[in-house]
């Protein structure tokens, strides 16, 4: 019966781009992640993607667009759509996204992080 | 590439007690609603259900105990775990549930919402 304060959980960690495991729904996993500059291009072939700015600004680019999402805004990446976040300032974020989805999707490499539960 | 404020959302509507779809993500339904006063006991057999408080504060009833939820806090009541959400002011929530979960799960009745996207 554990309920979980985003704010609180935000305090517990400062690294960047690496999502942590914040509560879990069915096979799904919420995740709080901050992030500052740019990540990288990637696709998440087989899922959608949820993206709910808690605080600053996000820009998510697609090859077709930006979409820029403000505290309170959420926006979901359809599957297999190439996009690339990018905030100027430190943003903070919650994620939806099926458990073992890569942060880094299908382009892999150095940034990948691991699961990490807080 | 449409992306959801949630506050505006929030002013396209006024009843109680019906969830909205604002955003799809794979075969879930990311939903909010207004609520104010007492739900009713349900269960959901067949999914969990994640509750985030936008606004005000939700007390998510449990027949072992209560989880009082203020903003920014989140819950996520398990499959088949009986419940009741409680407000005694209105309440702002934020849902995430697979799309054709009922409001009323498994208890139905005159409560039961139908979808209905803003």
């Amino acid at each position: 019966m554990n309920k979980v304060n985003l704010r609180d959980k935000l305090t517990r960690f400062d690294d960047l781009w690496s999502p942590k495991i914040v509560a879990d729904m069915n096979d799904y996993h919420v995740k709080v992640v901050k992030v500052r500059g740019e990540f990288l291009w990637h696709t998440h072939a087989e899922t959608d993607e949820l993206f709910l700015v808690l605080k600053g600004r996000l820009t998510v680019r697609r090859r077709d667009g930006d979409v820029t999402l403000e505290e309170g805004e959420l926006y979901v990446v359809p599957r297999g759509v190439e996009h690339m976040p990018v905030a100027e300032e430190e943003c903070h974020i919650l994620l939806l996204e099926p458990a073992g989805t890569a942060n880094t999707g299908d382009a892999g490499g150095g940034r990948t992080a691991q699961d990490e539960r807080i």
